[in-house]
């Protein structure tokens, strides 16, 4: 039995990782296409921040970790197509050798590829114009040479995404000047605008210059340096900067399961059942190349990394024949820009409506732990919930960093995942200790004012 | 409608606020025996450490707040006797005049009292001679005028509970040589000893001499100061300093409803239904003073003020005609030990075989956040699994203060509510970000560790 895993991502290396766990006498291969199996593409913004050295340590596991599981690995190893019927897959190595492996059963997990959002001059201008994209170890180094060679003075981000703020911290950290520009109304335009006005105000803070509500169309190069040019509330702008860097999102990387055969969603993400299977018969699929269940949505497109890692596993077991089952998204996120953390699951009010619940969301601010005890600060909590039925939709947090707010939107996330409803949450028996918390935790403080609010309607006065 | 309701601490309390919350009609009274309604007990710790001053800010609410709610408050006023069928209620003041309140509705939250534990001289020593409880503000009050008048050195803790680790802590910090005397094994018997030893070296650290397996028998009182004594090992011991604290848990304070025709449980605590009914027509009770619904032990007693806050709602709004069920207990505990927190939620392995589960316990140990990122710190979480069928029974966790342990164990707890396998807590989509997490949380790493070893032990080498 040889299992093959394409990707030395998250998806890739969990299949291979737990069809190791599961049965050492499988033969276990793992194409990569460069030379970084297994690095935590997420630790970037922490590399160039200073905070984390050397760029080695970003490795999730090291290749001598991997190798001693007993899987092989195939590093600067590009796969070019898949013989579905002769369960063949080709691949090209550095030197531009092509040859063909057999395989039992096969596992892609190739993600995605940085999206260019439809801007002029990010098709033509690179690295060496100083214009950057950052979603692999190649593009880090890319970029850090830039900063250490050319030292530049200033930045612009395009995005104002998880990635975006991460490095709008990083650079500012390391002393440019950073201009943030976002197309929507707020930056993280994952959570609501009044929520996200909170992280944008960390950004002034610590002088980060965000102009939200622009429309970048072109980067052009010139000799004073790199021009975004755009539209503004119906004006024209331009933003000039030593370095750009685009993090407008991603797109997934499907090329080689086209080919062979696989079917794609509308967003052009590879169509895999709950057991990542494909339908090409013994190939499986994982991650940010594929759609994603989402427990509230359905079928949608949310590539993160905890989902990759669980589809991965699920895609490794159900390889040696298993009977695994994702579980679903609830599309669970957080972000820490500089002293602040957000955080949301589940669905935000459009989302929800668009899915055909009647949502109505309330925001409550509850101190992370009792008032009398030194440090507490409040959290912001938006609570989500179906005003027919009273069922918990969603959540999400920004608070300081020290409020424990990305482990209280996992109790959120726990939550959905079982369905419960806003008034439920307040049955929960969550720890209590005047330092760490209080009696009704913030997380429950929020939730009854949702019921309250929504109670006090259903009585006529 | 009149509600009254018995006790100024957190379950009286919930029961007032929550029935002036559905009905701005009712009128509700609140018999409270001293003059410190709505204060936090479990924040006293912290008043007596410095962190807290001054001792009017444990308030949870101050009496304005309350009174501002439509609530009335008979302060200093004590309840000596229920008439259930004629629906009064007999009090009697500070100036020991007594009197009659009608009542439509009645909660009873009368609490708990200190336990002595069978130790001889609890009885006859207090406050003047240096032996003090920590129960209420008055006891609070006894202490800090112990400790500004006779500014001892020394001082012996006679258990090592939540409490007594919180003042071993607040004592140390103030300067007092603490000896803390427990009598079990380890300290914080709430865990696993094996967990339990983690805070035993944190209370070395800071150097508090702690003693376990001492049997405390009696306290004295001599010109030399209090000597404690007992029996160690077989052994007999004996302990001098300026100053005892006994913390050796509480019995439910239950007079005035046994006198009132209510029926006790095998360990004395009031027996309430889930709606917190005590079977006497009009009269329900909550917290401390009752008998604890617990989702995987069924009846036992367990006080604790979250329970009693949960509790007080519910019979506050029961009382007003409403169908409210405590949803139960799942005794979820956390406490802050210098820099140190430990946690549980569910069973440990005897509790759980004692309730028929066939359990197994593993312990992980998981770093908080990716080890790249600048302060991971470890996070020792002792997973117990029925082997039978792999549902989680229960999770204890010992880390840092800057771990986020208080809400990772609520994670469990939120599992547990929901009856969950060890292996689905693998499905949750919890958060992840580098600097506070892992894509798979320190919760995930252990409970496929509790898996890996179970699902290994099924298959035959």
């Amino acid at each position: 039995m040889h299992l093959i895993a394409i990707g030395g991502s998250d998806a890739g290396i969990s299949a291979a990782l737990r069809a190791r766990e599961l049965n050492p006498d499988v033969d276990v291969t793992v194409v990569v296409a460069d030379a970084y199996p297994n690095f935590s593409i997420c630790g970037i913004p922490y590399y160039f921040s200073g905070e984390v050295q050397p760029w080695q340590s970003l490795a999730h596991r090291t290749a001598a970790d991997l190798e001693a599981t007993g899987m092989r690995l195939r590093l600067d190893t590009f796969a070019t197509g898949i013989d579905v019927t002769g369960q063949r897959l080709t691949v090209r190595d550095a030197h531009g050798a092509e040859s063909q492996l057999a395989y039992d059963e096969l596992v892609v997990g190739t993600g995605a590829l940085p999206s260019a959002a439809g801007i002029t001059g990010l098709d033509t201008l690179g690295p060496d114009d100083g214009v950057h994209v950052l979603h692999s170890m190649g593009d880090t180094f890319a970029l850090d040479q830039h900063l250490n060679d050319r030292n530049p003075e200033s930045a612009i981000i395009i995005g104002a995404g998880y990635v975006g703020l991460e490095m709008a911290e990083a650079l500012t950290v390391r002393g440019l000047k950073v201009t943030q520009l976002q197309r929507g109304p707020e930056v993280l335009s994952t959570l609501d605008p009044e929520l996200g006005a909170l992280v944008h105000a960390e950004l002034d803070r610590h002088d980060v210059e965000v102009v939200t509500g622009s429309r970048v169309e072109a980067v052009t190069r010139s000799p004073a340096g790199l021009t975004v040019t755009g539209h503004r509330n119906g004006a024209p702008f331009q933003h000039t900067a030593d370095l750009v860097l685009a993090v407008v999102g991603v797109r997934p990387n499907t090329e080689l399961l086209e080919s062979a055969g696989a079917t794609l969603s509308a967003g052009r993400a590879v169509l895999v059942d709950e057991q990542m299977r494909t339908g090409l018969p013994h190939v499986f699929a994982a991650g940010d190349g594929v759609v994603t269940h989402h427990r509230l949505l359905g079928r949608t497109y949310l590539p993160l990394g905890t989902t990759a890692h669980k589809q991965g596993r699920v895609a490794g077991e159900n390889a040696l024949g298993g009977d695994a089952r994702f579980a679903g998204s609830l599309g669970t996120q957080v972000v820490k820009v500089f002293d602040l953390v957000a955080a949301r699951t589940g669905l935000r009010d459009h989302e929800a409506a668009a899915a055909g619940f009647s949502p109505s969301s309330v925001t409550a601010v509850a101190d992370d732990h009792k008032a009398y005890y030194p440090g507490a600060t409040p959290i912001s909590i938006r609570i989500t919930g179906n005003a027919d039925d009273g069922r918990l939709l969603g959540a999400q947090l920004v608070g300081s960093r020290s409020a424990e707010v990305a482990k209280r939107v996992d109790t959120f996330a726990t939550a959905l995942f079982h369905n419960m409803t806003v008034a439920g949450i307040s049955d929960l028996d969550l720890s209590y200790t005047p330092p760490l918390g209080s009696p009704w935790d913030a997380v429950q403080v929020a939730t009854q004012r949702w019921d309250r609010e929504h109670t006090k309607a259903q009585v006529p006065a």
